[in-house]
């Protein structure tokens, strides 16, 4: 009946892989860094440009603080990192940050952070798309108008990648962030020889003029001044997501896993480090300027610029610069940094589901989000994550500017938690530990995550007073209301379990002191008689048929029919006034129960199947949400008597066709 | 769990009407005329038009003659209304034109009228609320761009109003028409009266100079001239539809219905005859001239108008010409107007599904478009007419112009199939009756019959050779497929009757030999309990549990409560391989009917009942496709144990809230 959705299905993602083929999916750490670890290479993509044409704000001038700016992202980058490596080794389930939280600090802010790093994850798959579309059309001017469609096409494309599995993804994972690294190594190198021979150019915008904003004519002077530095310093912060990724995926690294997730995590932060360092200070040298708003902002040649003009990102001027406007290495560059924001969107992909599998394993989230599909991938999860990150590109135009905003305030509020948890966490093991050298030593991890602590605690507070009347406040509401829904779940499996548990002295034990068995028969025909052979078969205490009289010619042919062919079993017509055949039988069930309250009522409802979906509707359309509302009665089972029209033959169900069961018989 | 949107539809639909108010729902005269004669009657409002912007392609002088293509339309009119009187009397069960051509020119042709009208009631909706929305923008040109809401908001409206059901709406019909009338009425007695004493003044358009179209530069000469007064006459022709309502819709009128309907078809054939006459009189006394283009056609003060310049209708140039331009009656017209087409729309709202329903009795559509709904309306067929009208509407921008194109095939092709269906009838009865003065009256039906078939045929070739190109193949491609659909719908339930029926030698009544019985386990909770005592109360002849292996920790603990709570059955492990909990069940059962094909297998499966729509999101992920697999299967019977969720508690499901239910035992 689904035989050819399910065949489409095939085609996109692929059969379904074999438990034993599970190894498959974990990865050595060649390939764990570039599948990990795109999310944060990337930000180089954007970072700088954030940093850049936040100051420019202020004017020309401000812009020349820059690599301060990006001096301090690196140190907090350097800290993060540095505590990260021994949040892996103390907790290396894959839990990641809502493990830590929740088992040192409660199961609320537990819930905080899991609602915080599910909107991060959408987050990062929104800005990474939407930098890719912005990378495209600096190399295809002609696809400027169709950002917001290349960005959507995109999350198709790699929510469909995911769909296909972590195996597939991981191998193809590994060419392109390699190949990232190799030209971004490249450009580096060239440009700092250059400037070390003093042979540097200028960048192409270097002798663009920049207004500053209104409230910014004095530069950056003031509390205006400093906030603005301050934003641009939280702008620039997003190099640092994508951390939290390794530690929520330690289980698909290779034993030991810790271990290797750690020296990931380490080599990841040096890789970031030294691209973020190389871009802002080329940057710097080479006069590089961007600006949020060019038509307002800029002066091209001592104009305003047309509506249509398009700026660089900073990453295509400096291979503009270092290896000439018209070198094909722009282009080269461009496919690098597409092919690693994939990547990025890619990371949260893997890292989403995960952590919505994690938390449904909890009971905070639907129990669906929890299975693996038959390719090991979380297939629900990846579909929501789909969705809602669609949604936000579209609602925001694929602006990357617009979108940054709503950015990394989960990441702090994960990362700031986290910290006060692991300063718990190594308190307690401390304590636990009489000897001095480890003490020694746990006291060294505890002050690391102790300044971990107040660093990202201060981050999040800039975050927050920079960037909450600029959009951040979506992402905040948006985190309080996914705790109260999971806290609501949550709330929801804990009063089932309380009700479902059985007692020692449960009565539900006890056998229905009788069956009534009741047929709905809407005609005398073979599948009325094979239900009341089914009905008889289960030998009920008593059995009725029922007619619902909607048409009293029907009705009367029925009664005929029942008297010629003698069946054996006594037939009961209900009156329907209203024309409504549901009513007239709930009523008589309920009747039925009235008189005998502990007895069992079985009701049986002879249903067509069909071959071809459009054959449903021209059946079973009374007996559907008949079954509906009998489900609702208590005391009542609905048994389905499924008749196969011939149409319906010929189909791979038939027991010539089935494969051999595999089970094996547990007796205990 | 449905009781939101039960009180919304409520609140729209009203309450459940009792079967013993169906009279209530049967209609003096007095509301049947102005319930069924809308549409033929409404069709003043737009078919004069029709016929002189048709002519006006070939320039001003043409529109002389439309007063002698007016007259042409009266002579079809009367003739066809004459056979239709007779038809009714004929056939009076309100099967209609369905009915006499199936049981005169067999099944084939039967389904080709069904066909036809079905399209032709669609496009008296569409073609209705389409004038009805020029005329609202003639009287308030600010809505002038919103013609497609004004006709989409007047399809819902009456959409909703009939889904209340037909008691309602005929009591309301009744004074919009005659209001019309009456306006209608007055109108054309004071254009007369002013004719007559020489003080009827020119239309606001008659000094506006007509540039002929392209083919038409000499007026009307030729065949390309003979060809445009054919489809201006086939235009005009669309005063004749809704004879046919009248004939679907007997079982409505109060009895003796065969009489009282013919006497209204008289009624409603003169007052048409009338209204056109009068209108085609005095818009060619007053010189109106409208045309399908006016940016192209029209010359107002010697220059082309601008784009936004718009035309009023007839009836609304013949209100200002004779009551003033500024006088208060073109209001009151527009109101009656927009009435009388809101009924016409309404009048196919009636006549659509009852001719739906009579298909769906003879089975050639899908069974629920038989069924009366809880307030007597036949109410799938009312949202499946709502649909399509929208759908047309929106597609050809509530052009009436446009629209009239695809119109009036289906009736034609209705009234032709029909006379020739009387002509054999007549020719039959008349056969089977000796006495000679019978006989005579008999030929002298027989020759009204033979006299409007072949009227009619020609019609149908004329309208068919104008409209073809024009549009009208869009219905004769709609009525093809129709009629295909609706021979596929007869032979699948044909083919499915043969299938079902009862053989003297049935084998169905055997008992199958044994029952083996299967429970779902997924948790060994309560709900486990209660299937296990309703499995074991029906006293299958073996009982086993299975449970699906996804996940080694949670089977081990369903094994491990199994053994501590000694629950006497037998449990299965299933593997999962593919970590699918659906293929491991369906092998399972697949292999218990290979050992043994003659045994019923019964699957209990149990169920949450949840109160929230939100909560199922939370619940039976896994059963409702487990169930659904299932039922593919041969000899295997679903049965649910349904748990109702304390949350579910409290609903008026339960006996204590229960009315008494209505119910008389017949044992035959």
């Amino acid at each position: 009946m689904q035989s050819i959705p399910r065949a489409l299905r095939r085609a996109l993602v692929g059969k379904p892989i074999h438990n034993e083929r599970f190894h498959d999916a974990v990865l050595p750490k060649r390939t764990a860094l570039p599948v990990f670890s795109a999310d944060a290479l990337s930000s180089v993509a954007y970072a700088p440009d954030e940093i850049i044409l936040t100051l420019a704000l202020a004017g020309t001038t401000a812009v020349a603080i820059s690599p301060w700016v990006g001096l301090a992202v690196l140190v907090v980058l350097a800290v993060v990192i540095a505590a990260y490596r021994q949040n892996v080794r103390a907790y290396p389930s894959g839990g990641g940050d809502y493990e830590i939280v929740s088992k040192n600090l409660g199961r609320t802010a537990g819930v905080g952070v899991g609602a915080a790093l599910m909107a991060d994850y959408t987050l990062v798959v929104a800005v990474s798309m939407a930098t890719a579309a912005q990378y495209v059309t600096a190399a295809l001017p002609g696809l400027a108008d169709r950002r917001v469609e290349l960005a959507v096409v995109g999350v198709l494309l790699v929510g469909l990648l995911n769909l296909r599995g972590l195996a597939f993804i991981g191998r193809a994972a590994a060419v392109p962030t390699y190949f990232f690294l190799a030209v971004l190594a490249a450009l580096l190198l060239v440009g700092v020889g250059q400037d070390l021979t003093g042979s540097l150019g200028q960048a192409p915008s270097a002798d663009r003029e920049v207004l500053p904003a209104a409230g910014f004519d004095a530069g950056l002077t003031g509390l205006a001044g400093a906030l603005l530095v301050l934003r641009a310093f939280s702008s620039g912060a997003v190099a640092l997501t994508g951390v939290e990724t390794i530690t929520n995926s330690v289980p698909y690294f290779r034993k030991p896993r810790a271990a290797n997730a750690a020296a990931t995590l380490g080599l990841l932060g040096a890789l970031s480090a030294a691209l973020l360092a190389g871009v802002m200070y080329l940057a710097d040298r080479t006069d590089v300027v961007v600006v949020g708003n060019p038509e307002e902002q800029l002066l091209v040649d001592g104009r305003l610029p047309a509506p249509d003009f398009f700026q660089d990102p900073v990453l295509g001027q400096l291979a503009k610069t270092v290896f000439g406007t018209d070198s094909l290495w722009f282009y080269v560059l461009v496919a690098a940094t597409v092919g690693v924001l994939i990547l990025a969107a890619n990371t949260a992909f893997s890292g989403f589901p995960t952590l919505a599998s994690r938390l449904a394993r909890d009971a905070f989230l639907p129990r669906q989000l929890q299975a693996r599909g038959d390719r090991f991938a979380f297939t629900n999860g990846i579909l929501l994550l789909l969705l809602v990150a669609v949604v936000l590109i579209v609602a925001f135009g694929a602006n990357v500017n617009s979108l940054i905003q709503l950015y990394i305030v989960g990441v702090f509020v994960s990362f700031t938690l986290t910290q006060a948890g692991m300063v718990r966490h190594w308190g307690r093991v401390r304590r636990m530990r009489p000897h001095p050298g480890v003490r020694r030593e746990l006291f060294g991890r505890r002050a690391v995550a102790l300044v971990a602590f107040v660093l990202c605690a201060a981050v999040l507070v800039v975050v927050l007073v920079t960037k909450l009347t600029q959009g951040a406040w979506i992402t905040l509401v948006a985190i309080v209301l996914l705790s109260a829904v999971m806290a609501g779940v949550r709330r929801h499996y804990d009063a089932v379990d309380a009700e479902l548990a059985l007692q020692p002295d449960s009565p539900v034990r006890a056998l229905p002191s009788r069956v009534h068995a009741i047929i709905y028969v809407s005609s005398v025909r073979k599948p009325l008689m094979r239900a009341l052979a089914y009905a008889r078969a289960s030998r009920p205490s008593t059995l009725e048929a029922v007619v619902v009289d909607t048409n009293a010619a029907a009705t009367r042919r029925i009664l005929d029919e029942w008297q010629r062919l003698e069946i054996p079993v006594p037939v009961t017509v209900l009156d329907a006034p209203y024309r409504d055949t549901i009513g007239p039988v709930v009523d008589h069930v309920r009747g039925v129960r009235r008189k005998s309250p502990r007895d069992l009522v079985v009701v049986y409802l002879p249903e067509y199947v069909v071959r071809h979906r459009w054959e449903r509707l021209l059946h079973n359309q009374a007996i559907r949400p008949l079954r509906a509302r009998l489900h609702q009665e208590r005391g009542v089972m609905t048994a389905s008597v499924p008749w196969h029209l011939s149409s319906a033959a010929g189909q791979d169900v038939g027991p010539e066709s089935a494969p051999a069961p595999q089970q094996r018989a547990a007796r205990p």
